[in-house]
């Protein structure tokens, strides 16, 4: 059996190279996790997801408890064998999606209760069901539940609400079943002021997790906030354990927070602009619904590998999305995952030959000289 | 370079079983051709539908050439390589959906004239028009311009439009440019009556075309009525030509009509169905959206060996129809192209080995005993 731990590989500045072992095989960090709502990643078959070179993957507690059920997964032989994701889950704990539920929920200090989005039926959710769920879903890592601080809070909304997450990180850390290779991570909370998220590292730290989280970012605070956060708050993380900023973002926030010492990433925006036509490319961004693609007979990133890119014209993908065709999305958000691990695997190698700095520049001056077509 | 043409392999009673050879390769027969509208094989990429074991698909002149125009398509390359399909292409002429606009058309003894159903643009298709487009698209297999006769109609009203196919039959035979290893086809009309048929089926024999279709079919007339027409019909067709049987159908409808000596097959109903969560099984249509797969862990069919059936369960197909997600659509389109490929494969085998009839009964008997589930 594997025990589940983090190893460092290299370092070049406060940017890491490892490598995350854990039950369901091992990852090489920094990398970015594709978003698995609902038991898939929207618009892609498990082996299409694979083929991205994507390792690990995520998946929601709230979507999941409300369909099919914590418990129906669990007879069908978990999470992994229901989704063909043989490799390692990490599940989200539940509490963003319900925190933004805003008025259909009320929170109370042993836990919150929710009507589902769907149908309007009543639940709850406490660290303990949290924890139960998550196991029953047999993810590999498994996410403490948390309070996500509103963007702006005051400092004192934002010390209430994260020493309640670090209440409910205790209750979790407690009810939370070890298991050989399987994880649990702590998430710091603390909005943008740095001696909360300072209070809450040291926290959760002392609680010990196997990773940590920083949670309650890109919300609304802005990129420059938010890198501003992360200084703040990393050096406060122990430095053998990976850390993971929850929702994160665009290439250039990929790039700038792993510059600061972030380690894992997970965010919707790659298959969701699949899904509206845009691809994110080594020049910046297209939107393949623009008639300027129309009879454009190149691909839409001649230095991506992905079958959109290889076996596709612009003109190709425009034609899809005008008519309204399923394999629009299917082959952009291909694209757009193929081009997230890349850039991953391009930083990875950076920190390994000490040459980050020179690689990030290379990258924003593309970004940045491209305007969005 | 292939010269066009069909050999037959063997037969069994009426059945057939041959090779089409074309200049993109050659193609077993009796065959299904999947549906690709729109330079795409709905919530299929190519590779996908190669996979299924497709080796011909089906491009509609229609649908291209209003978007995105047939003149687009040849300066990029081709239908083949718009749609990385370097395999053959049936092109249907365009004549089914025109008539299907109803009200959005007018026809004359030239051509007809019709509106878009996107955007009430005023278009012209004429045979020598047809031809071009068809030409442009760079299909393998070209399709005369017909009048599909309207179901029900009188003897009058089907002879005078099967007249009419047959003067615009002539026409697209003196438009068409033959090209080492590509084809036309005529099309056979004259509704369900047995003499039209005939005289239809001598006269496009008479203009000489590489291939003979069968249109004007499963348009509400019935399977025992279009199974009698077949018998009318197939006699009096050329022994050395592929014979297409356009629109059909239910793997029931193939099974009848391989029996009756067609060759060729095109139809949504697999896709279609996909989409919308019906499977066609060995044991008949399962209807995924049935709370009934909820907790089942078995395939959608045990003899199937689809990534739907091999790597997930009816449950996991129930879950994703239930949640609206693409994976859904996408993994039952993937398993019905699959099993009509896999039925098509096996009435091969048993016009083969001289066993139709055993494997028919056998198929049938399968499919009669398990009720819509």
């Amino acid at each position: 059996m594997t025990r589940f731990c983090w190893t460092g590989v290299a370092t070049d500045g406060q940017a890491r190279a490892g490598v995350l072992h854990t039950a369901h095989g091992d990852v090489q960090t920094p990398v970015f996790m594709p978003v698995g709502t609902a038991a898939t990643v929207k618009a892609m078959t498990a082996d299409a997801v694979r083929a991205t070179g994507a390792r690990i993957v995520l998946g929601n507690t709230y979507h999941l408890m409300l369909r099919p059920s914590a418990e129906r997964v669990a007879k069908l032989g978990g999470l992994h064998r229901f989704m063909d994701w043989p490799g390692p889950i990490l599940t989200d704990s539940g509490g963003f999606q319900i925190m933004s539920l805003d008025k259909l929920r009320s929170l109370d200090a042993d836990g919150v209760t929710f009507r589902s989005h769907l149908d309007g039926s009543k639940h709850r959710l406490t660290p303990e069901r949290s924890m139960e769920i998550q196991h029953l879903l047999d993810s590999t890592i498994t996410m403490a539940l948390d309070e996500c601080t509103a963007f702006p809070a005051t400092h004192d909304q934002a010390e209430t609400s994260m020493a309640l997450s670090m209440r409910w990180a205790a209750r979790s850390k407690a009810a939370f079943q070890p298991r050989e290779g399987y994880a649990l991570f702590g998430i710091v909370q603390g909005s943008i002021y740095h001696d909360l998220r300072k209070s809450s590292a040291e926290a959760l730290a002392a609680i010990g997790f196997d990773g940590y989280a920083i949670g309650g970012l890109a919300v609304g605070e802005g990129q420059a906030a938010m890198f501003e956060t992360l200084d703040g708050t990393v050096p406060h993380l122990p430095q053998d354990r990976p850390r993971y900023l929850m929702g994160v973002g665009t290439p250039d926030d990929l790039l700038g927070a792993v510059q600061r010492g972030v380690d894992m990433f997970d965010c919707v925006m790659p298959t969701r602009a699949g899904r509206t036509g845009r691809a994110y490319t080594s020049r910046g961004i297209l939107n393949m619904r623009n008639a300027r693609h129309a009879e454009d007979a190149g691909p839409i990133d001649p230095e991506c590998t992905c079958p959109a890119c290889t076996k596709h014209s612009r003109a190709y993908l425009h034609h899809l999305f005008r008519c309204d065709e399923m394999l629009g999305p299917m082959l952009l958000t291909w694209h757009n995952l193929t081009y997230y691990q890349t850039l991953m695997r391009g930083l990875r190698s950076a920190v390994l030959e000490c040459r980050l700095e020179a690689h990030a520049a290379f990258l924003r001056e593309r970004w940045a000289n491209t305007p969005v077509q």
